[in-house]
């Protein structure tokens, strides 16, 4: 291993090399080039991503409440190996991993010897950090006994029971560990992912791995909402940040834990759900806002004016009858309909281009939200089975993934499942 | 139709609305909420895209020599219809609707009237027109004679003979027109590229869609250089813009068309490139550099200091070896081994995910290149048959379309093909 080297400062460090050529630099530490700003500056004319880092280490991990970056790389792992130290070894090289690229910096390790393979693959040379945010979860058949790892799994990490409109795919849903890297530039969030899922090359397989090419949701009042690819603002009433007592209550596992490495951590549930596009597209306005509650251009609840009033969830019009119909969403989705239940969602628009069987769009909403009770989704989802919204949409994969609570200085992730 | 109305300025005009209400405005023109302004700068917030309009109309089509936008999306489609008036009013429509979405407007037609379907899918609403381009392009299966077209086809616009390191898959390749959309918002050029395809449905079908999350080349000297998925700067001696000569020479049909509507056209070569990314991951720094023929980090050819220098291909080692070997991408693809051919590109980095039988990644470059001689990629493909590249790349996919010349005002896409 050597120092950290950050991407941007790196640029231009080794530019006499070539291959074959003796290194200028003894060690990749050393950046004196005089290319260097020159370099710097060029790179930053390649993204437009705000260049800021979000701090890796903390009471909890970044990603969960970070106010949602514009893009997302989600994967899942299945662990190959049966060897119970060599898991526990790429958790601890993941962290280190992981911690660098957060910075903005290279991934440790050899980075300019012409006769090994370079540490870091390259593609976000020069990029900012981008506000990447890297997560990590757990599914519960890492807890299956391969790894003796049995009496670490949370009593509430389960498979789900059937629910209602899933037609779910193996292939995309579930897996024994998902990584969740979120940038404001894409690239930055997928070379994340792509240099984790390198190191685990012998210990890991990849199952499967989601891009997500706009956010769907904010975490926090600061940011706009913005739209699914139904048209509709999504995520009005979503959990923010700054309503840290709902965090609380809704969001951190707490002192109920039933294993310390989930204390201050949360429970993720991913579902891809597919959209209908051409049927959606093909409704009336009316009948969109009535499926969804809202008004369509400003988002404000049916009968209302702005965005963020409150749905009047009991109006109903000279008819006598619900403004806000018995089967849209937002009634069914809404805490009042699920015991005050709130999620943390951040999901991202996706596309997977189009079917070649029939021409159809391929795309909807990547769903994450975390909790600190996974029964929280499976009572929202229940009480969705009467949603109107059904008609338009279909759950196709699904994940349950536990992530622990934050690092703290000198920690790493395979202390959260392998200390004593 | 009603006005042109800008998705800024639209937000909160219909704001009272809701399903079933009366239409508190009489038309769509008019914006005076008081709530307008307020939506459009919180929709500020949801892209940090630059609020630029590229000019829809011109000598030539926008989005060729475009600075590269961030994101792509391209689509082909195939015309369904026998009724060649249908293809003529499509093409007549999606010329109104990609110069008003270019602009950052709303698909014109029907918006608020709640018992019709929205002529504007809404997923861009309160977004900027964030240099939305829109390009289209005319396949030789479209001159097939079921139109009445076979003598307006361009002689130069025919099947592409096999070239080397191909498995060309038919779902992906090919189609009768093809749409491309550049756009610093992905959401604003999947919008426009879904909005033109669902204005087609009856007449053509979606062949096929592909999304690019990050540009891989530079087509303006104002662009730093951006890398593809192999870590490598790419297109650093792409044309530019800004050198009109080559442009003139190699891009822009000219005199020699012989079809008036390819006059100031050009025609484009789509190629999706997949990258066997773990076998590039493991190979040494040194072979990577001899691969490419230039340095990882800096992007200078081998032997050299920094980008912008010329290759010196004649350059030898003191073990009288050339430095760029042989084989290396940027000695077999620069124009001195192609008869001086130039090619202007504008690729774009793509992923897949992965696949579910071998967990791999299934990535790459989606290539797009555009020249007044389809032969000028064959002569360039044909002499990459010996590229040490290909052992780490395969094309997947084709595509060789003939893109008109600009439109003047009151022109349309319809003019180019069906005029007299």
């Amino acid at each position: 291993m050597t120092g950290h080297v950050s991407r941007r400062r790196f640029l231009g460090t080794l530019g006499a090399t070539g291959a074959g050529a003796a290194l200028a630099t003894s060690g990749l530490a050393a950046c004196s080039s005089s290319d260097d700003a020159k370099s710097a500056a060029g790179a930053q004319q390649v993204s437009s991503a705000v260049d800021q880092t979000v701090p890796f280490r903390g009471t909890h991990q970044a990603g969960i409440t970070t106010a949602v970056q514009d893009r997302l790389v989600f994967s899942s792992l299945d662990v190959i190996t049966e060897d119970r130290a060599a898991l526990a070894h790429l958790l601890e090289t993941w962290t280190t991993m992981a911690e660098a690229m957060t910075k903005g910096d290279l991934v440790p390790g050899n980075q300019g010897d012409p006769v090994a393979a370079p540490s870091d693959t390259g593609e976000a040379y020069g990029l900012p950090s981008s506000r990447l945010t890297i997560t990590i979860g757990f599914g519960a058949t890492l807890f299956d006994g391969r790894f003796g790892l049995e009496s670490k799994r949370p009593k509430l990490l389960q498979a789900f029971p059937p629910l209602p409109n899933e037609v779910l795919l193996p292939d995309i849903s579930d897996g024994d560990i998902c990584i969740q890297a979120c940038a404001d530039d894409p690239l930055v969030a997928y070379h994340a992912v792509r240099n984790l899922v390198r190191a685990g090359i012998g210990t890991t397989t990849h199952r499967w791995m989601q891009f997500g090419f706009g956010r769907t949701s904010s975490t926090s009042t600061t940011q706009a909402t913005s739209r699914n690819l139904m048209g509709f603002k999504d995520g009005t009433n979503n959990l923010k940040s700054e309503q840290a007592e709902d965090v609380d209550t809704f969001v951190w596992v707490g002192k109920e834990a039933d294993q310390d490495w989930m204390r201050n951590g949360s429970f993720l549930v991913s579902r891809k759900i597919a959209m209908f596009i051409e049927t959606w597209d093909h409704d009336s306005l009316g009948d969109q806002e009535n499926v969804i509650g809202r008004v369509k251009d400003t988002g404000a609840p049916l009968g209302q004016e702005s965005e963020f009033e409150a749905p009047k969830l009991k109006a109903t019009d000279s008819a006598g009858e619900l403004v806000i119909p018995a089967d849209s969403h937002i009634r069914l989705a809404s805490p009042s309909a699920n015991g005050g239940i709130k999620l943390l969602r951040r999901g991202y628009n996706y596309t997977d281009g189009v079917s070649s069987s029939t021409g159809t769009l391929q795309a909807g909403l990547f769903f994450l939200a975390y909790m600190n009770d996974p029964n929280h989704f499976v009572t929202v989802q229940k009480n969705l089975a009467k949603d109107g919204l059904n008609e338009y949409i279909r759950h196709i994969s699904s994940g349950l993934f536990a992530c622990p609570g934050g690092l703290q200085p000198g920690e790493t992730w395979k202390d959260k499942l392998f200390s004593s």
